[in-house]
């Protein structure tokens, strides 16, 4: 009854807040317009001289027009949070809401881009077309296994893509997932990992924890990864090739099944599935001290309380209005501001790594009820910023 | 040497404007960013809530999101002011001026698109894509033939979509010329017009005069068009369909040669050419009291102290540093905004005089030196906006 009413009054007010303001992203003028003067400089006929240097060398695009400080938020809205395939222009307030984000985290001018085309091969020359205008592209809410084809289809631009739904949500996973392991005093110990869902996140996560184990920020026994229909084994035949890549790194025992033979022992269970995906019975069979990322949004797989309860040691989610929440907004401002200010074209694996370490050692003692620091840290952007400096 | 210090001056000052403000265009947060709650709100989980009332139905975008407050200015940068075909990134400075022009005139967010595209084939269906987006598309220094494949080829987008190159100064030509047939006492009296340029605006002008004696705001008994070949006859064999199509409105007496043989008697001389495309020879043949536009970017066809010298009465030139700016900044954003506020999905050739005669009628007296408004008369942009009104 209280959750309800919580979540009428969510929806309410998220709707008031909406319309109150129609919509979240606007535009301003950074230079000065009030004088015959302003005009001649800034507009017709002075602008034809910083057109002309552009035409002669490309790089002063970032000397004399915003590009270097603008990153595109692009969706073509097949997978927008718990919501799947709305269509772009539904998905318009997420890329709205991430231009906030943008702004308000780390002074990038974002640009909300929603585009009708769903097939890759079709949405990758529409990019390419719209990039000159670009610092940095992230790419969101794009659905797998498309986004991996999207993404890899664009990494030559000359300008950082990244699809922030892979990797921002992995790089922020792996940063609490160093610090939880601190708190249930796991670091070192080989611990077990059962990610739940194999969709764009999923993927990227699989792929980064793997890195971690490599570049010795994790020491991993087993990550085994589970989709809707069980554990992904090299016994299934309905793989799709993305899928398939995931068996070289995870479920090195090729263990098959359903769910509940895979969480068996695990220290970890990392959700990025939907509401009801696991359940507390999975967690009375986990390893001591389990560790529970429930991240499905808006919904988390199964709600803190009753994690908790069930024996979980520590319990984040994506959600702002629980504690430790995992939210890539701790990652995608800081990247695109260092990729920006460094003028780097790719975010590479290390990148990645050395980010997540970053966010983690913002929070030196993590506890049961902070394994990350706040969004609204202001020392966070700055950090993460801080990683791709030269 | 005065003329090429001021030149050198305005080279200066431009590059240092946009250097020291790193472009002209950013974004900014509508919405208050600073707490869980707002967080709660405006990004997960209350932003699912306008998502799931857009999928539901379209139109409550314009309810939760920015796009109806929203154009995106697009170019490829195939014709850009005078430089020409400078490519799509080297036009970003203008389409950021054009931002800054939406925002200052008419509280428009805007956003600074350009385009790797030539084939209007090819870039129809990329904006196409791109359209859930915004509210109005303004399509900016694309060359003529394409751009009028280009408009028409989106006018069915259920948002306006107008190439200001064309209508935007077609519109402010006629407001002006309206005006200068005041001054010079031909109203009423069947008067030639010679067009000197037969790109986008060169069309859309001579379309929109037409129009304009069809409505009987104006009394014309010739339109000439000349391209850099020489009069637009029937007897010319090289014209493309564009072209051709001009002939059913143009040089009723089918008169042939080149410009020196179209201006004999001329009252009206319109440049929408390059700097040098006529001289004072062309005024000195003219009708008494000529009336020149000499609207080349940034340099006009011929400066106003010259063509003063060689008998034009009244004389107005697309600079700001001159009197008589005929700036199509006095028409589009007012445009846009009449369009946006009243959701109208395309702009009619009745607009268009309306629009024509309301920014003519802010100049109740018109003179020598004033036949249009200036760009930062606050009145222009409201008069033009009410036109639009039910």
């Amino acid at each position: 009854m209280n959750t309800e009413n919580s979540q009428n009054n969510l929806r309410e007010q998220a709707l008031e807040l909406h319309k109150k303001y129609k919509g979240k992203w606007g535009s301003y003028a950074k230079t000065p317009l009030e004088t015959q003067e302003d005009l001649r400089l800034a507009y017709s006929p002075g602008v034809a001289e910083p057109c002309k240097e552009i035409a002669e060398d490309p790089e002063n695009a970032y000397l004399y027009t915003s590009k270097g400080n603008t990153v595109a938020v692009i969706s073509n809205g097949t997978a927008v949070l718990g919501l799947g395939n709305i269509g772009a222009l539904a998905s318009l307030p997420v890329m709205e809401g991430k231009a906030l984000l943008f702004k308000r985290f780390a002074n990038i001018d974002a640009l909300p881009i929603v585009i009708n085309e769903t097939d890759p091969e079709k949405l990758i020359p529409i990019i390419r077309a719209l990039a000159p205008s670009f610092g940095g592209i992230n790419l969101e809410d794009i659905k797998a296994p498309e986004c991996f084809i999207v993404e890899r289809g664009l990494q030559d631009l000359g300008i950082p893509v990244m699809h922030d739904d892979q990797h921002g949500t992995a790089i922020v996973i792996l940063a609490g997932l160093m610090n939880a392991l601190k708190v249930v005093d796991k670091v070192g110990k080989a611990i077990k990992i059962v990610v739940v869902g194999a969709g764009a996140a999923g993927h990227a996560t699989v792929e980064l924890l793997h890195a971690a184990q490599k570049h010795k920020y994790l020491t991993l026994s087993d990550i085994i990864v589970c989709d809707s229909k069980g554990i992904i084994s090299s016994q299934r035949g309905d793989l799709d090739p993305e899928k398939q890549k995931l068996l070289s790194i995870t479920n090195t025992h090729s263990i098959e099944g359903s769910l509940d033979k895979a969480v068996v022992e695990a220290d970890v269970i990392i959700g990025l599935s939907q509401p009801g995906a696991f359940t507390e019975a999975h967690i009375a069979i986990m390893a001591p001290k389990p560790v529970i990322f429930a991240l499905a949004n808006p919904t988390p797989e199964l709600m803190p309380e009753a994690a908790l309860q069930a024996g979980a040691w520590v319990v984040a989610t994506g959600r702002s209005d629980f504690p430790n929440q995992i939210n890539n907004a701790l990652a995608f401002p800081g990247i695109f501001r260092g990729l920006l200010d460094n003028r780097i074209t790719q975010v590479t694996t290390e990148h990645m790594l050395a980010v997540s370490q970053a966010i983690a050692l913002l929070v030196p003692e993590p506890s049961q009820g902070m394994i990350v620091p706040g969004i609204f840290d202001e020392r966070v952007s700055k950090a993460v910023a801080e990683v791709f400096k030269a």
